[in-house]
């Protein structure tokens, strides 16, 4: 899938670099695919990854920077003479131009804004407008609309003399005169339909994104859709630009991305492994460990407290990691299974009443079967080691039944209570879960004990 | 973003249905747009949704049909009258009908492919002969392709006449007249062209993808390279079909489902959440329940090994959740960001020594940090509280640096691992390296605790 030199280009560049085999790699580079080249950048150290970007033609260099992680745009950016900056600055698409700005110090942003032609600054401004994380914020502002009254013909006349600059041409917004959006036609029903009749007959019924709306439920929308763009609007109703499918997709993978990380607790990288230092790795996991850390001290002191009845049954102890951990498993089941249907929209905080009884109940099922097994499984042991009793295996089949059905229902139901919130479902899944059904299962572990042993 | 009455139509549909109004449920649900319907008609009971269905205008159906979790499809097929059967089956698209034969008996399959119209059959005969998983299966065989020697007038006239049927016409394959693949255009650049220029002028160099490839490789391909289809091809590098972005998303969204389900250790449902029954969630965690509770035996027994310790320093107990919880993150932490790693192609298993050095390097960092902090914490509390001393901070200390290390280069390394031997690098990633680092990080802390200790 990945050929053999890139490798070799990974390998051989910083050396010969170093060497001063400037022109050759510069030659090598731009003989590279697209795709390709800005997976080789993307691995290359900081230095070798800004030298080689200026050994590049001007036009490529300028496509391989727009396709780069997010995280390392404003690194390469920063490396970059004061004229290549302005002029990549200038070329980039509005909506990449606001993303940068967001990573760049406020001054710098400014003052780069201030250098662009009117042209390009008049682009940009809409896109500023809006919230940090709506839609807006990714909406290009180079489309090609044609109104309702004109005919196929004229459409297409259109598309072709402005088409060369838009982002899309293959989905088409249809408005009246006052740029209220009426329609969508994509260039496909456009070119296959009679010349002479007026867009108006042929377009179809236009769904729609708010500029104000959610970036991530906007994009999904998108992708459902199975469309090649949607028109963006603002509150009148009035067209204001247009989500591409493209750019739906790097929303919708960033936010994977984080959801994935944040699942085993830790921060989204964004950018590559391998070109990410130690530090950073570091830092995008210990505030997180640390947060766990600090809760999982709620398992110190229930501990502390029931360290009387565990010095009485000491084979208590040995059951703890395999208690907690079937809780931390069955609650961490629920939870991406929540998450999951949240991210996509099946169940909605709304629905928390549902979810929790389908929980219960699931839960409830499987803390049956595991605690038979193990009851008969300890039923076994206790035939042969000393120490081990039915009482034992009692308390371990009654903590996973309870332990389970605990589980399972603040795990499906804590997403819920995030999204309603407001805060990332994510963020508070499954790590967060498993400490608050560590600590909790421990209680009900020990009272179930005492009651059946007795202490 | 979803209107109260997709609600009222959940909620009362299946009542009026009781009740006999078909008409009005059929009329109400024609006039959703599509993808308002397949969210509405994937929350009904499988027998409501039956009924809804067969009240739609056949191409509605079709389409709906067409969008619906590939989990449903088969359960909502095998409900329907036979000539309904056949008609759906005829108009799906090739890639979609496969699909749904894998999901039916073999007999059904075959009887249904007999009984195609020839030209059906021999779109749909090419992805049949391709592996499961391969992208092959997921191709659209209805494409149109242009030679390098038309002009684009006669491209364009081409597209015109053929393309009412092609999944797309947005991206166009180029071919030589012995259906080799050489180039491909798009149909935005042959709008911009000069009519009279040949093809192979304004062509660009293909990017494609092998049939027999991985599917999920190939879509993030399709994903990252920005375009709307890759030309697919065979191994005499001639075209077979075309992969479109709408199916390059389905397969990247199934893809990430999967991962996700499988980092919180259940299978993927495959279907919306609220339509799943319990029985069916209770089946796609128990068995990782089961094989998580099986290993985590190795808990049970290490503790029982040391269980002799354990009644001489009860305090030792009360830290086996912090510790391994603390454990368990970490290596989650790690198997998480490599999983997603090697998803999207940004390590491979040949990088496992820089990854290793990597984690041991990060996993020493968070444990000297928590272990210090612990050490601090426990120091203080000795002040206090009896039956904590120093002696205790420096076990949990160093069993923290030693801890994290571990679980850190485990967790980093398993997904790799996996995907050498081709397993799918979720499924061995969080939950079991929890269980895994669990009882190895017991064994570090006993051993430390008898060292530091002197039990």
């Amino acid at each position: 899938m990945i050929a053999e030199d890139l490798d070799t280009a990974i390998n051989e560049w910083p050396d010969r670099l170093r060497e001063g085999q400037l022109a050759t790699v510069g030659g090598e580079a731009s003989e590279l695919p697209l795709p390709d080249l800005v997976w080789v950048l993307e691995r290359l150290r900081v230095r070798d990854r800004a030298i080689v970007f200026r050994l590049l033609p001007k036009g490529l260099a300028h496509e391989a920077f727009e396709r780069f992680d997010e995280g390392l745009r404003a690194e390469l950016f920063t490396s970059l003479r004061d004229d290549q900056v302005i002029t990549l600055f200038g070329d980039l698409d509005p909506d990449d131009r606001v993303h940068l700005m967001d990573e760049l110090p406020a001054n710098v942003a400014r003052k780069l804004l201030q250098g662009l032609s009117k042209h390009e600054r008049e682009l940009t401004a809409p896109i500023l407008g809006y919230d940090r994380g709506s839609i807006g914020r990714w909406m290009s502002t180079e489309y090609v609309r044609v109104l309702d009254t004109q005919t196929v013909l004229e459409a297409l006349t259109q598309i072709r003399h402005r088409g060369r600059d838009a982002e899309t041409i293959y989905t088409v917004p249809v408005t009246d005169s006052s740029k209220q959006l009426v329609g969508v036609v994509s260039l496909r029903e456009l070119m296959l339909a009679d010349t002479g009749r007026p867009v108006g007959q042929i377009m179809n019924e236009p769904i729609s994104v708010a500029a104000s709306e959610d970036a991530e439920a906007a994009a999904r929308r998108c992708l459902d859709a199975q469309v090649l763009a949607l028109p963006v609007v603002d509150k009148e109703e009035r067209i204001v630009g247009i989500l591409t499918v493209d750019d739906a997709v790097r929303i919708i993978s960033q936010a994977e991305e984080e959801d994935a990380a944040r699942a085993g607790a830790a921060e989204p990288l964004g950018r590559p492994y391998l070109s990410t230092p130690v530090r950073t790795l570091v830092r995008s996991r210990v505030v997180w460990l640390l947060l766990l850390a600090v809760s999982a001290v709620a398992t110190v002191g229930v501990l502390d407290h029931f360290e009387g009845d565990l010095s009485q049954a000491v084979t208590l102890a040995v059951f703890i990691p395999l208690i907690i951990g079937t809780g931390g498993n069955t609650g961490s089941q629920a939870a991406v299974t929540i998450t999951r249907a949240v991210a996509v929209g099946d169940v909605r905080p709304r629905d928390v009443g549902i979810v929790l009884l389908r929980e219960i109940r699931t839960g409830a099922a499987l803390g049956a079967r595991l605690g038979t097994l193990a009851f008969v499984a300890i039923a076994l042991v206790a035939v042969f080691i000393e120490g081990y009793g039915l009482d034992i295996g009692l308390v371990v089949a009654l903590s996973m039944l309870a332990i389970c059905t605990l589980a399972a229902s603040v795990g499906g139901v804590i997403p819920l209570f995030a999204k309603a919130v407001k805060i990332d479902p994510a963020v508070m899944s499954t790590p967060f879960i498993s400490t608050f059904v560590d600590a909790t299962g421990l209680i009900l572990y020990f009272v179930i004990a005492k009651m059946v042993l007795g202490l």
